[in-house]
């Protein structure tokens, strides 16, 4: 796609500083830029960037405007205005609509105009796929669920619990939703399962990233609201609800029954137990444990950082005698108050 | 399916406290039930809950008969009851034997009868598949292997190096059993791969979760003695041995060569070391590390919990330097004591 | 496959001490060694089992050999020695070359000689598969993507962006090569995507394990250099560099734009914090969470040690004032120093 720079601005809202008419082709960052290229700098950390780029344009807040030496398009958050820029000049591929020969998809289901259906896939009765959807290659749909429009399922998912989708889900491959949760009773020292009974139900504009999973509720459903983004192999137990909006960084796992909020933002590999709530606009760093409820928004964070092996092999130690340390720090607290007395 | 309480009670051996007659049709929580619910309380922390429900009858241990306004069934483990009366209520859905015409299966293989073999199955040659069993759609067996009488692969499993499974396994999506363990060796600096030569071993009754991976063995086998349970995302390195009835939640890895008792609740997303030993009946909270063998039951645990990112920081700022703190207050006390000789 | 001993030592390089006449049919371990075994030694911790096991040659160091009562052969790096022999004891299994009925290929791709194609794969347009490659059944490559010589997709492998793979790479089932990098804009609490551009970039030789995610890169590639060999359930985010020949265990996760060095050893389980970088030659040990940049080559390592429950509950509270005990001891050093001249 060509825009020139003065329609671009146009279509995502931002002022020009310099030349509107130089045409741009594509997307890339400062250093990768050459002629035609758009780019972007969110503060003065990209200055030395910013003054050396060959990009045609640059989109700025207006505080770098006297460091750009480009033509300028000055946003108040000039990600957001990149990332559709980006969208508008590196358009997806629109899909054909089309059901693959090979697709193998029961007579008892819905399927709306417009839609793909790749090779390979399977859906089995009581399935509704809506219109513009997309489903790739190797999905496999074998319990009655319903697919919003505009959807799509990147390739090689897997849905085998009933399942509810909104509009506009992305779903990447790999990810299995619906499966059953690990729901086990013990029977002197057996396990019997538990039948997993609830759904899964993402929400519109949700996406969910690839070898990611989301058990089925138990009784309940497990619920991911709109707008709600899940990055790579992230496990989701039976029972969770997360709320809309919130977002959650790859390899994290949350256990059953736990509530996220809205608008939060958990870190890479944190590990969140389950039965617990964590309110609105939480932020949690990467590899944290949540092992209780948070009730206030805020950044929360577990754990200790690296340092040379054997630095550390003597500090751990030391962790295991750490209340014992404290208490010994209180002995000799009061000692001193008996010698400052005794004086 | 409907029930009468008394039907249900003779089925699931509890006594009744209440009327027998009325119909059941469903299970759910105390929350949700209404009419037709079968419900279950296991202790005092669900009393808030029982008094309100509209559960036709709740499955109580004896000590809570007086707060029950419903249909009480008796039971000494609620929870393994009520797991019992949700599989009558909620029977699985019951396949028809087929197999579906777009299963790629070599001539080679032993299939027997009662058997459903799903769209896209792949299946190589020397395999044998047990009667009653359930191959979804998807799956993909390339080695040599043996599934038992009614087994349950859900869908898209691979199962790609030599595995020996028993019966009434069952297997979630995404899944990959004997894959290649991480073996090399280092020649200079660069690694050389080591042939995986050993097989997989599940016992009866095992479940493996979505997305789990339980790599062949190196030379001898990696084995999941009957009974255990494995949640989503786990990962099994090569040699790994993990004793019959242990449960283990999701996201767990355990390194190649390591020996899990039997009985063991191994937590969420935990990490275990290679080469050692978990005695039988440990019980590993979520998120811990273990790097030693264990060789006694019980729970054990590490890291530290969560708490504001400003505390957090300066807190593990001085984790670095514990060790020194340690001798700084082994230093104090011999002052104190001298300071005291002194007097 | 047999060999004399006198044969496989002269294959593999190294000197024997005993009967170059025996055969040699299979490789074990010391313990499970019978008659035609050839197992290996690296050094004196397998002196017990070494003096008792039942093989007709094994590989050992020079220091070994008077512990040896069988067939020795001499090698300064017994792994590895062991490692060539087993392959050539235990040669994989060639395949046939076949492109499957089954297999949905797009006209415009090319498709090398020699290569096996296995049931129910998707390729899409502008693809190249290079010769005596093996593409396994149920694996999807939706994206222009250009796959090296003798390479191996075992099975059920999803490509969905852009990737160039060099020679004689493997790739494990389930594994999602350059899917979407988790890119978001914020604008006022929502999120929106941010279209993910560059590519996947596989050197040679370079081993992806079972369910492991390899994010393609935003605005440029993601690229893991020649050599380097990943385990099963890694999560690689978009612009990630893996440096040559280096390893990473299972269950890591890299963040973002984390430029990782040459020849390093990462722990299982670790995480790596996204936008650092990470010299050549670091190694991490399991479970470490590495939130900044690392300079210089060493072992490096954070977290606790597990212990008992309630030592560590004890403990774990206990850190949260570790700052505040630093501060405590600090007051406590000073109050002495006037105690002792006050004297």
């Amino acid at each position: 796609m060509t825009y020139s720079v003065r329609e671009l601005a146009r279509e995502i809202g931002v002022d020009i500083l310099g030349n509107g008419d130089d045409e741009i082709t594509r997307v890339a960052d400062l250093e990768d830029s050459k002629k035609g290229s758009l780019s972007f700098a969110v503060s003065s950390q990209y200055l030395d960037k910013l003054k050396q780029t060959k990009a045609t344009a640059v989109i700025i807040p207006e505080g770098l405007t006297s460091y750009c030496k480009t033509t300028a398009l000055i946003s108040n958050n000039p990600y957001l205005s990149f990332a559709r820029a980006a969208k508008l000049l590196h358009p997806e591929d629109a899909f054909i609509a089309e059901i693959h020969p090979s697709a193998v998809i029961h007579d008892d289901c819905e399927i709306a105009d417009n839609v793909y259906i790749g090779p390979n896939v399977v859906i089995s009765a009581k399935c509704t796929i809506g219109k513009d959807s997309y489903i790739g290659p190797g999905t496999v749909i074998t319990a009655p669920s319903f697919i919003g429009a505009s959807s799509r399922l990147i390739a090689r998912v897997s849905i085998v619990g009933p399942t509810l989708i909104g509009e506009r889900v992305i779903i990447h491959p790999g990810a299995v939703i619906a499966s059953d949760g690990f729901g086990l009773a013990n029977n002197n020292g057996m396990w019997e399962k538990i039948p997993q009974l609830g759904r899964v139900i993402l929400g519109d504009d949700v996406e969910i990233g690839a070898n990611t999973t989301i058990d089925r509720g138990a009784l309940k459903d497990t619920i991911i609201e709109q707008g709600a983004k899940l990055d790579n192999q992230i496990q989701i137990a039976h029972n969770v609800v997360i709320g809309a909006h919130t977002a959650i960084a790859g390899c994290t796992g949350i256990a059953g029954s736990t509530v996220i909020g809205k608008h939060c933002a958990i870190g890479a590999a944190a590990g969140i137990q389950g039965h617990i709530r964590i309110a609105d606009g939480v932020q949690v760093s990467g590899m944290t444990a949540i092992r209780k409820s948070i009730t206030k928004p805020g950044l929360y964070s577990s754990g200790t950082t690296a340092q040379d092996n054997k630095s550390w092999l003597r500090n751990a130690a030391r962790f295991k005698d750490l209340d014992a340390l404290f208490k010994r720090v209180n002995d000799i607290v009061k000692k001193l108050e008996r010698i400052e007395k005794g004086k």
